[in-house]
């Protein structure tokens, strides 16, 4: 018995394939938000798209992930002090606009965080589930 | 329109309540387990029941969460260098066991985050949905 | 050899028992900082109490601490969307007031992490040392 | 007055140049351990050089940093269920190989952090402190 199979014994029997995507995708996105919130980032040097690529690298290990696109948004980046060695910034999650896609078996979620203006809040939200 | 109805409208339109509740699910796991990873413990001390009730106290403020219980087993915890300003370690998934409940509208999700050793793997699953 | 004695030899040999406590003070402010910004916290409920008393109880595990006081400043966390599953913030550096006081043999510091509005920075600062 | 010179002022009047830099050499080590550890990693893909090169992009952004040089140690990776969606780790502090050098003025430290097997531990350490 593979691996795969000794995973899907420990979930419920009622859980459906759309179900089990949906689950993953709020995984992909919480582990990517808890993990990189709090690294340093500049709108100068390479720190953002070096940043964007590592998410994208490491947490595609997770399973059942099809893509992983990571953006830090650099015009939420202030433009300050630069001439200082305190001129950079933490990562928050207002900075990061993150879309996953997940598969399990024959369905699909596309989920999204992105700050939303209008709750003041970084919202986690399927954008789209089908299977 | 309040908060809530501001955020539904981000999701799609065929997001079951189920589904939204395992997407709840996977990120108050997933949360958990990449904030808290790395921390210092030890069976010695209060490090343990403090970590576990602040893990509790933090992650439940998340939308949608019922009921969170927090286990760090402190069995896998090494009895190690007992004199020693070494003689603790660094919180890893395979210390964690723990449970969440979400609900979302008429829809629940029990799931779980423990180590299984058939895997060698941290696994996060849905033991039950309903509604 | 004890575990101290054998940690001691890592060290460059003209290191002054003043510059390892300040080493210590740097990893212990440090740490506390990367290990919990990102997690939730609000006004309302535990999750502050629990979480200063987590940071403290973990944090002075490691080596060559001997206090470790940390606040939440509460009065910077927002009174937002009382109503709202929304309404709860992710920890941030200028919600951290810590102060920390580490010792190596007879040299003491105590170094302190607080936002520092003319910085508009989160400052980790050596405020003395002796010995 | 720049912000180097009020940053100045929060010190304590007796802190050395070379205090202040194996300071900011604990600081960096801490920095990096902290954030990062619990991230997914694997021997397969390039998950580790794009973690490496985000290590030392974003934290040499934080002040009086020289040079962080970032190694996974790649033979601390478990060869294992290569097939499987659940062959992949966590990084942990054991994985980590990094070298620091912090300047302040005139005093230089080289710093750092690496599994010690006769410790069992992940020592952050100065190498070499001058100036």
């Amino acid at each position: 018995m593979g691996r795969v199979d000794v995973a899907k014994k420990y979930f419920g029997a009622g859980v459906t394939d759309r179900e089990r995507a949906a689950f993953e995708g709020g995984i992909a996105l919480a582990s990517i938000y808890h993990q990189f919130v709090g690294t340093p980032i500049s709108i100068r040097g390479d720190s953002v798209k070096a940043l964007e690529r590592a998410i994208g690298e490491t947490m595609k290990l997770q399973p059942y992930r099809e893509r992983i696109d990571v953006k830090v948004d650099a015009g939420r980046l202030k433009q300050r002090g630069r001439g200082s060695p305190y001129s950079y910034e933490a990562l928050r999650g207002e900075h990061l606009d993150v879309e996953v896609e997940t598969r399990y078996r024959g369905a699909r979620v596309r989920a999204r965080l992105r700050y939303i203006p209008e709750l003041q809040y970084s919202l986690m939200h399927i954008r789209e589930i089908s299977g």
